[in-house]
Formats: structure tokens, C-alpha cells, sequence
């Protein structure tokens, strides 16, 4: 895997509760706290600023703020596969593996 | 960077209509012919499957529809990013820009 | 309520299964035979599209797309209710009860 | 109209800076000062827990939270309409034209 994921992952472990993440300190541990309700929130509103900063991007002939907001979506994803018990990993290999079985367009097109 | 997103932003990219994508057999290539707004509108339907599949998650006792759909919005992620001639790598290099400043947690308190 | 809220909320409800709506023929039978799922994909998608009219409204300095936009979301949400049997009266009511309890803005602030 | 959104439309223009809205003290007059970023993840925001609320409405078999939830993307929906200077009417109008023209579900499809 990615050497960032796997270090982003790893960060984001550490702050559950039971690994001693402290909520007060944290923010990824407040999240955990807060529960499922408040990542999907998160969810919600990072997938909103991708849309708003790739119109924004188009105007200011400048992509780089579609950058931080995807690294925000993908960030917070991390958080909500980790309250799953899910990894990165395997988001990844479920990629490869719908590249592998019959070509990632037409697997993607079939999930439509 | 991991071989997976390569090889999928690698697929991606050779739909680009540049690159001899064909929007009669290939999902992407449609999106991409479709423009800046079908994409967009991919990543919030996306976002809305992560949050339903989440909370469908917990009645099933069952993490793997979350997996499902965030490989959905990473993939469409990526899909914006080559849209935007942005790669993977570098929502990476800004994941671990972040880390490296501060402290993850703390840059995404600030952003928040 | 108003007389359109009113006419539309009762076309709508013609339009359930257990009212004669056929799916083959009606766009909103077909959202009531697929189920929640699809009726909440739609809120999703119809948020992203308000978000975007927006932006798009700023640029072409016309807001006409911001009002289209706006009715397709209320229209889908008056899908929702009317799949949970409730009606576009007692989401009034619900505001009405906001203001009429200490003020809207505080009423709001504190549901933020 | 509906007497509420009438009201609810009064309320909110009133909290305008142009019309001495206080930012201090009113939420809206906040979202207002904010401008139109604020607003926008608002209606994102809405709109997930909208479809969270249906998700858990289902689950606890008490629909109630769907028309809170429902009513919060109203009022949000409202103040984006006042952003842009149009008013819940004109939503009515839409919705109304689109019935009068060729059935609300036709014309729904359409759009679809």
C-alpha cells in the first residue's frame, strides 16, 4: 500500500478511545467520540466543498484548491473506514479487483 | 505511491477523449464527454451512498457496503482529479504535507 | 398550506402503488417502487445540483437555474415525506412551531 | 402562499445587513455575512442528515426526525433563495407551471 495511507491510517487508529485518542487534544478522536452520525456529517460536507472547489477552480483557473478538498473527502473516509475496522488496503484492493475481473470501466458502469 | 491508484489513474487518464476514450463503451470516457457537472453530480450521489451504506451497515452487522461505496467515491475522486489533469499522488503528498507539518490531526482541526 | 403544496403533495400521493401509480408510466411510481434508496439518492443528487446552480448563478449573474434547482430538491423531499406519510403541512407546521416558540434564528441556531 | 413561508421569508430577508441583520445575534445574519460558501455547505449538510434521518426513521419505526430533518433543508433552502433574491413563491410558481404544463410527473422525468 501507499506509504501515506498506511502512516494516515495508522495516525487515525491511534485516536480511538481505546487506544487512548483524547477527544480534548484530538480532532480525529472527537469525531470517534461524537460516533457514526458526526463522520457522516463530515462526509456529507467534504463531498459538498469538492463540488464547490471544482466550480470555484474552473472560474480561478487554479485546480489546486479540488486538491485539498479531495484530500479532506478522502481523509475523513479514512476516519469513517476506521470506525468500520476497515482499512485503506482494502478499499484499494477492492479497486484492483474490479480492475482485474473485467476491466474497471465496465465494473463501475455496472454499479451505475 | 500505490501500484493500485497508479494503475486505476493510469486507466482513467486513457479515457480522457485526448487519448482515443470512446463514450459508446466506456463509462469514463462518458463522464468525461459529459463534462465537469456529470462528474460532480457522480461525487455527491457517491457521498449519499457512503452515508446510507454506512448506517445500513450497522442494521446488517455487516462493513462491507462501506468498502463497496468508498471504493465508488474514491474512484470518482479520481475521476474529478484527472478531470482537473490533478493525480492521486499528489492528494497523497498533501495527506502527507499535513502529517509532516503539524501533526495530521491538528491541520485538520484548523481546516475544519 | 399553500394551494400548490397542497395539489402537488396530492399528485404525488396518487402516484403510490397501493393508489394505482404504475412505474411504467410515472417517474414518481417508479421512485415509490424502487424504494428509499432511491428516493434518498435523489436528495443527494438534487442537493449537489442546488450547490452547483449556485455557483453556476454567479457566474452567468442569472439565479433563474438556483430556482429550478430549489423546486426539483422540494419536489423530491415531498417524495420522501409522502413515502413516510407525512406531508409538506407538517413541515410547515414544524416551522411555523420554530418561530412561534422563541424566534426562528434561535430556534435554528440551536438545531445547528 | 403558504402564510408560514410567507413569515419564515420576512424573517429571513429581516436578518439581511442591508437590513440591519446582527451577526452577533442572529444565525442567519451570520450565514448571510459568511456568504454564499456558508450557506451552501448548509443545504450539503442538510441534506445528509436528511437521508441519515430516513435511514434511522426506518430503523426506530417513528418518522418524526425525517420531518425535522426536512424542515431544517427548507428553511436552509430559503436562505439561499433570499441570497439570491428570490422568494419561496417563486419556487411555488416553478413547481405550479411545471404541473400546469404537462403533468408534474412528465416534466419531472424530464429533468430528471
Amino acid at each position: 500500500m501507499s506509504v501515506t495511507l498506511a502512516r494516515v491510517a495508522a495516525v487515525i487508529e491511534s485516536r480511538k478511545p481505546e487506544h487512548g485518542g483524547d477527544p480534548a487534544t484530538s480532532y480525529v478522536a472527537k469525531l470517534f467520540a461524537k460516533g457514526d452520525d458526526a463522520i457522516l456529517k463530515k462526509i456529507g460536507e467534504e463531498a459538498t466543498e469538492l463540488v464547490m472547489a471544482a466550480k470555484d477552480a474552473r472560474v480561478a483557473n487554479d485546480p489546486s484548491k479540488v486538491l485539498y478538498e479531495c484530500a479532506d473527502l478522502w481523509f475523513h473516509s479514512m476516519v469513517l473506514l476506521a470506525k468500520f475496522d476497515l482499512t485503506p488496503q482494502q478499499v484499494l484492493d477492492e479497486l484492483a479487483r474490479r480492475e482485474g475481473v473485467s476491466g474497471i470501466d465496465e465494473k463501475a458502469a455496472r454499479n451505475e
